[in-house]
């Protein structure tokens, strides 16, 4: 399949949800070799066929690309530490997501700039789902900035980690649904508007409120775009179609609309466009769905270390 | 409790989810004896200790009032029959929702009128909470009609129904969440935006999106709001608070925001609303939440049924 | 429907799982009202309609009839101290299960001793199920004690309370299935064995599996029973029959099998058994399923107070 | 990896949910790529890049191996066919598992024969994880046969196919759990119990019990095993430890059992065993879980074709 052998990556924080489905991913990359990994609790565990180390006791040197999937503000030192030692990263928390020390990894549109980074700030999973679904529209100037565009997100809950709170015990998580940090009040708010604005030029008002599903995999964004000027239901998905020509974890969907069975345990975005109909001015509903652990986090960095390394880009990757 | 007699009552059609949800409701209410109850295919069978008779063979005579749970398109012609036997019904079908034959039973709304209805036409689902979250500011102006109302709304299976296709099967709902009837193609669209219209006054555009839950039971609706002059978060809360002073199927939430487990096997909505931050306009995001099964449909039936019969509104419910 | 004021009652330890269903069905109940109730971190809040005080300050006197619902190895203690006052208790816990200060309440089985006591231990949700399910049998020497009886059971979640633990989060439960307490260990295998013997006589080796489901209310226990003599399909359902003769809260399934939703939210057991083909001697699978939360904890506790309170004795519940 | 081109191989019914799974392993599988598959009511979609044919189009010339994942009873002719085209064969369904011309695939037991075999019967799921757990004690020697083996099963809805039937609704199995087939007529016991003669001699009554669970992978069984003689908690995790050196899909938990998320979405079983203490004569408890669609089934037949092709065992699984 290639020629070289695999390159030694490290992995900072593996024992979290997301720090597990990116060992589990490596450890079938046939491009890439897990040289350490680390925890703080569960350090001395196995994990992959990796002894756990603890993470101030990561061996920096012996990897070329080291990822973090420790916790924000926790990260950000850390990753200081492996660009000190010259070893490129990608930084799986939030930490340089709004920093211009680091280049944003929203693969399908910062692909050139991620190749040559030195440090990738791997996209939050909403952001990652949003801005894969606006972005097409943005970039040609088809929404009306005037009007609100309303972005309603329901996630599994892994979403928020394996952090020990009663919010998140079965009891109060199953058969239950609710919506959370209301009012535009969630971190990853800043972060998508942001982005959308750097990567398109788009100005206006966003409205985003999560909601907690009960399951554990998976976020799907209903995203409510008010149109600049009338589009039909053809002239939509061609629009898609042709943004993402030729990209292989985008799956456009005509005539159906995504679902998350459609993209779990895939670096997959699934994205489907509606025309509204019965109002006055023009609208289109945009539904996006990604698996949060893989394209909304591992595996998404995992297609921009592919990127970073010259590999072909789905390398170890099911899209 | 009360001094009187049981009051017989019918229901046609008492297999389905709605069905069994009136038929546990009614053998539980001290005000209430069931006369006889009908089905299809599940004629012969014994539910709550009635056997369940052939709807063509109801003795409509031996009921003072009847429940048609019968499919739509199906129930109005059954209805017409029991009008006919000059008996007071309770049609749970859309059948006489948008009909000037029959009393809209939304009962915190409409109540004076069920209480001398004839005929009471029960209310969606979908409709019954958005209505109820919205009536309140609606009808003192609040809604800037200039900007679209959107509305997302997601619910358990049972909102479905038990018709037996491939897309309810547990392999395909289970761990999937995902949006239908998008684009307003919903068939409860109508419904809502009459209703709105004829209880409040307000005419503008609605965007509704269903979505479906892995779960059996629940409605949440996260409902957008463009405010037509600012408010602040505690007069928002006192607006609704002096809406539904002393209307004990209400639940308002300060400081928090409903989820299913507030609701479910309970004849109640609970709503929260939350300022939206971070925008040039004002704006209201307002969450309501209901049993389906309950407050959406055969609760409600029984609070009316109630209401038409001088009982006290929540006898044999649980609010 | 009684023509006496309610009974005052009151509930230490409301807001657990057991104790928050405990109050639900006390609230509703038209024989009995809430004196009082308490919790710990969760005194100060409200819940159905009471102000929930401080164990400690608890007015015992204000109650006729007492109930704990106070873990294990707390609840005696307070128990006594509602003995000391002169009043009636019903506990919850473990604590007085294995001793001769208390009657034990399994309805169905000791009722005349649970009429004239002044303190009844409620039964474990697992020997609710299995002592409903073997007793029967062992009663007419049917159980050949030659052979282990094998019971297998599997529950809900709230079996295991609301404790804050790593294993109970959704993350952890949902999509998976496990069993715990393997080899004999778990704490409810004593209470079952004991009892057994007392109420039949029984002596032989049981071997208790329980499983984790994931899922909320209800467990289902399949019991492997060596039979001392052959039986036939319908001697053994008429057995059943005949034991369980006018029992309000037991349903016999003849020529089906018992599941969790013939049973969740019901004070009610579900029985089937069915005679095992292709083996050399005889044998019988009796499945039992109840609620853990209704018939294996507060809606037994309701039963045993109308009983021992002298009211109808499935007032207030739902069977 | 390895040298030689991929080999061609094909999958007669390729649509259900063994068949879609078998489609995503060797879409991924770097030894083989997929030269057709054939669906009925799906002919025509697309899966995995493949365009579904008819079966009875299928060109089995073109293929070197061919799998079948069609429906018990039409699976055998459809494998005398791809027979009598001199292709080699792995049948799925039922229809040669007890037959002389087919070699029973357990990889780990039968794995010589099968290195030679035309004609592979890919076990069923439930045996599986039986076998797996009784034969490294049957073939010592170690279980009673005068006493019972009693096999609790749970398996989630996969299992069952994606036939359209009522029992198999969300509504229906949503928070539900049963037993089903009990008294011994499953239809793999006959398989289970002549597989085990065969491959270990012992024979002795099996009680088997399945249940359903309200997920969608994996099954976990709990057996319960009389032993013929006092083993330690040590030597009976050594014995197994013995048993399967060496295997890489096999995971022996010392001082842990196995639950299903162990094994979900992997080759592999996980067993576990325990003593049973307070009982009179020497028993063990084995626990096996296996991924009914993995090791059950699509992951195993894979496992079979890289015996059968001489490509390294694990060759495109995940264990």
């Amino acid at each position: 399949m290639n020629n070289h052998a695999p390159v030694p990556v490290g992995v900072l924080g593996a024992s979290g949800y997301v720090g597990q489905e990116l060992m589990r991913l490596l450890a079938r990359h046939p491009g890439a070799s897990i040289a350490f990994a680390t925890a703080e609790s569960s350090a001395g565990e196995m994990l992959e066929g990796q002894r756990l180390l603890k993470t101030d006791d990561a061996p920096l040197q012996r990897a070329e690309l080291v990822f973090s999937c420790l916790p924000h503000g926790v990260s950000g030192r850390y990753v200081h530490a492996v660009r000190a030692a010259a070893r490129r990263a990608i930084d799986l928390s939030a930490d340089f997501r709004l920093s211009s020390e680091a280049v944003y990894g929203l693969t399908e549109v910062t692909r050139p700039r991620v190749a040559g980074a030195d440090l990738v700030a791997n996209p939050g999973c909403y952001p990652t789902a949003a801005l894969l679904a606006l972005i097409p529209l943005a970039q040609r100037g088809l929404i009306d900035s005037s009007r609100e565009v309303v972005i309603d997100a329901a996630s599994g809950v892994t979403g928020a980690g394996r952090s020990l709170k009663r919010e998140f015990l079965f009891g109060e998580v199953s058969e239950n649904y609710r919506a959370y940090a209301p009012g535009n009040t969630h971190r990853h708010l800043p972060e998508l508007r942001d982005t959308l604005a750097r990567e398109s030029g788009f100005v206006g008002d966003l409205i985003f409120t999560p909601h907690l599903l009960p399951l554990k995999r998976g976020i799907l964004e209903t995203i409510h775009v008010p149109l600049a000027r009338p589009l039909d239901q053809a002239s939509a998905e061609d629009l898609y179609d042709s943004a993402y020509a030729g990209e292989p974890c985008v799956q456009l969907m005509r005539g159906a609309l995504p679902s998350l069975q459609d993209v779990v345990y895939r670096n997959r975005v699934a994205i489907g466009v509606v025309l509204v109909t019965n109002v006055q001015r023009p609208r289109l509903t945009v539904i996006a769905a990604i698996d949060n652990l893989v394209k909304g986090a591992a595996g998404q960095a995992v297609q921009n270390m592919n990127v970073m390394l010259g590999m072909p880009e789905t390398m170890g990757l099911a899209c």
